[in-house]
Formats: structure tokens, sequence, C-alpha cells
């Protein structure tokens, strides 16, 4: 997957609630290999962690002995061995000290990297697994400023100098699917290809009003009720109305927002570059795998790397 | 039910989206005599609406041939017949001019009380028989200010001389039922005694950071989590958040609010009191059969009653 490959030197694993991704990183931090599994932590029955990662990575250990890092929801609660939050600001060095080590039953050793948590007024905030992609960045200079993490659960994540010093997360992409799924809203939403036109609607109508969302989301209902955007466009212009309203709230809690970088290629990464451009910001885009850097840079800050 | 009764003058017919209520009112308007069913228009299959309302009040048309006004969602797209809306302002002559009669096969005239209509800046809102609610309101000598009628989707209408001359409608309800079933928000909770303490927590956060709502949401999950609220109080205090929202979104959209009139003496009417309250606002009750005054005024603006 890259031009120089030197010998392996760490297998990193990131071990989210619906996938898990393994790679295996040479000693300049460069991917090597990937694999990747359906098998998220609330997809393995019995906690049966340790044969799920030993079928993933065995090809590779089976070879030679490597280092193990592992970060995501995997050290929650509901993960393999729950880990204690650290907080802010927070670094490749901070992470490293962090590290949980795990001697699995077959003898291997895996550290695991554990979350961050900030205490906001309004209450307290979390993540596992964002972290390490944030330090991964680091290795591409993208090592200041906002960065915007989509998904289920969005964070806005503000960074200087490579270390993490604040946070907040956005449960936007589990509300779209609530609404859509299971209220009125939905009723009248049907496969379409994306909608750019009501999409962008919906944004406007998101950074505009969205501090009264709860009014807002009915114009869901009777916009196309009254005609006034297409049925088909209507899961296009929720999806808008929800990303406006969070890009308008989190750019109004942030005082200088400067460049924001946008992590992942997925189409709902193309829904935020449109939102946050429209908001007036400058984007950029950091690729999905930077986790795999983040690894690399947590276990040499460890010691880890031979 | 009431303790001057007159001869049966007219049936008030409140047919909503899960449930219909029916009311033999005299001729002062009085209630003489009220059924009620779980068929509302979801519940009917095969639209055989005639039918069930035959078996409801056949008992009252078997001895006297009665005025009949139907009203709410019994006359929307999915209903028995589709009326127009009505627009602001809005009074009882203006419901009476617009009703629409039916008449059944079974020879009786049913006249549909229409809905209505309001074109705001973020799009159009709509309401189907709470315009009815707020006409029997006025019967009371509750005809100015603003009324909020808490349900699965509240509305706020502000009401001059007896006339609706704006509303705006929240998803506060249908939002709630569906962040506490179809989200891990749902996860945490436990069927409980209402937790009044957790819910003022949760409407103080909403009125404070109402702007910040798909945020906001994420602290129900890491305020149990980090054991500042009790696992069992967090459905209370979603409740609060929400309709703390609602509250600070609402009355930051109306310039002079006034005293606020809260329609019905449900569960939910005793948590929006809460709310109203802790915002700072006076409030006051008017009774859930307000519905079948408001049949009666309109009946009597359209020259219906003997």
């Amino acid at each position: 997957m890259n031009s120089v490959v030197s010998e392996p030197a760490l297998i990193g694993v990131d071990w989210g609630t619906s996938s898990l991704r393994a790679f295996l990183i040479g000693a300049e931090g460069e991917v090597i290999d990937g694999v990747s599994s359906p098998e998220g932590i609330m997809q393995v029955s019995g906690k049966t962690f340790e044969a799920v990662l030993d079928r993933l990575i065995g090809p590779w250990v089976a070879q030679i002995d490597l280092p193990i890092l592992a970060s995501g929801m995997i050290t929650s609660r509901n993960g393999w061995v729950e880990t204690p939050y650290a907080e802010m600001p927070l670094g490749a060095c901070g992470l490293a000290r962090a590290l949980v080590p795990h001697d699995s039953d077959s003898g291997a050793r895996i550290h695991f990297v554990t979350g961050a948590s900030i205490e906001h007024a309004g209450g307290p905030d979390v993540m596992r697994g964002e972290e390490t992609q944030i330090i991964g960045a680091s290795a591409l200079g993208l090592n200041d400023g906002t960065f915007v993490m989509p998904g289920t659960h969005s964070k806005w994540v503000q960074v200087a100098d490579g270390q993490i010093v604040d946070f907040s997360t956005y449960m936007t992409g589990e509300i779209f699917a609530a609404l859509k799924g299971h209220t009125i809203l939905g009723t009248l939403m049907e496969d379409h290809d994306f909608d750019v036109a009501a999409f962008e609607t919906g944004v406007a109508a998101g950074l505009e009003g969205g501090s009264n969302l709860l009014h807002n989301l009915f114009h869901v209902r009777t916009l196309p009720l009254m005609g006034k955007i297409p049925r088909v466009a209507t899961a296009d212009y929720l999806s808008g109305l929800l990303i406006g309203s969070e890009v308008a709230a989190a750019t109004r809690a942030v005082e200088n927002i400067g460049t924001v970088t946008l992590v992942g290629r997925s189409d709902l990464s193309d829904r935020y570059d449109i939102a946050l451009r429209a908001a007036g910001l400058e984007t950029r885009r950091a690729p999905d795998d930077i986790v795999a850097k983040g690894h690399f840079l947590i276990a040499r800050a460890a010691g880890l790397l031979g």
C-alpha cells in the first residue's frame, strides 16, 4: 500500500462498535497490510475478542513477534478491557504513558490505548478511538486547528501543536437514523440518489435556525406535504438540516475555528464538506487510515518499537 | 357531566391519529355524554370510518337527528375527507365558513372542521384539531395570549380576541420516543417513577443550551456513565432536556408571550408546567374537553343549531 516498505514493526487495531480494522505497520510508520471485519464489539457475542483478533492477525504474528496496540470502543465497559479516560491536553506521549497492557490467554501482550474525557459546564464528554486518529494526523503535518470527524456520533476536536485540547460530541448521525427509521418524518422517505440541492436547502435552514431544531424538524414533513420540496428529497433535506444545525452550534461554541480538517473520505464527509463551506469555513481532508499512523506514533513514544 | 343539562343539540367528534372522542353536546354548549375509542385514523384499516362512527354515536342518533361536527386528523390525506387548510387569523366564524359537509352512505351529514396552516420564513406549519380546542377555550374566557398544547407534536399558538393569529409545531414528543426507543440513549433507561429532580436538571440544561441540542443530547449518555445522575433518572433527564429546549426556542420566537395557557391536565402538561415556570413564565390550565366547546361555537357560528 506504500512505495517504501520496511520490515513489519507493529500491529495496530482500530476496534469500534460496529467494525474493526487491523494494520500491519512498518518501521517507518507505513501500512504494509490491512484487514477489516464487521465484528465490532457489539457484534462479538460472549466477549470472545481474543478469538476474533487471533483469526484476523494470525497470519502476521505466525512469522514474527510484534507489539500490538488496540484503540477504540474495545476499551469501553462493553469491550475487552475497560481503561480509564485520559485528560486534556493529550498527545502521543500522554497516550503512551497511559497505555494499558493486557496479556491474552495465548500469551500475546496487547497494549490498549485509553480514551479521553473532558468536563464541560453542561456535562462530561468522552471519546474512544478518535484520539488515536488525531495523533496520527499530526504525522501528516495536520497538527493544529479544528478536526471534524463525521459519524454516528460526530466529534469536533480542537488540536494545538499535536495535542488534543478540547472536544465535543454531536449525536447527529444516530439522530438522523432514529428520525428516519422511527418517526413520521421517515414515512415520506424513499431510497434515492443524493439530492445535493435538497441537502443544501436543509443546510441553510440548519445554519439559520439551529437554535430551533425541534420546530424546524417539522418542516421535513410540511415542505413535501405542501409541495415545496419533492418527496424523494426529504431524507437529504433532513440530513442537511441536522448537519447544518450541528455546524451552526459547533462553530458558535469555538472562538477561533480556523481551517477545518475533515477526517475520512466517505459520502458523509462530502456532506460535511458542503455544510462547512456553506458556513464560510475552509476545509481540508485527512485520510481515514491516519489511525494506523496514530498507533505508530504512540507505540514509538512508548518505546515499543524494536 | 354538567349540572345544567338541556336537550341534545349537537354531536362533536375529535378524531385524531391514535384515538377519537365523541361528545353529545347540549343547547348551552354543555357536554351531556361522551364516548372514546382507540380507533384513531391510523388504527382504522380500509378507511371504514363510517362504520366506526355509526357504532360510537349510534345510540345518540337513534332517538333524534343531530348535526355532527368532526375535527382533527380525520380531515387529513389519510383520513375520511381531506379538507384544505384555513389561513390566519382564524376564529369561530372563519372555521364555520370553511366547514366541509359530507353525506355518509347512511344519509347522515357530517360537517368537517378544516385544519389551519401558516407560512413562516423557515417553512409551512399545519394543525388539524387544535384549532377547534383553541376556539373552545374562548368560551371559558381564555381568548388571549399563548397556548401550549403538549403532545407528540406540541403546538405553541398565539391567540388574540379569540382568533388564532400564529402557531408553531415542535416535534418534542415524537423525538423523545424515537431517542428513547431507538438510540443508545435509551439503553440505560428503565421504567421508574417520575424523578422531578432529574427532570428539572434536564430543563435547566435545555433552557441554557437549547441552541446546542445535538451536542447536549450526548450528556444523556455521559452523565450516568460518569455517575453524575442515576441511571434510572436518565429518561426524565432527557424529557427535561427536550422540553426545556422547546421552551427556550419557543419563547425566543415570540415577542410578548404573557401568561401561558396549558391545554390538558395530563402528566405531560405537568412537565410543561414545571419547565414553563422554570423559564419564568406564568401558567394556567385549560381542560382537555374544550374541544367540545369548540365544536359548539363553530356549529353555532355556522347556524347549525336548531
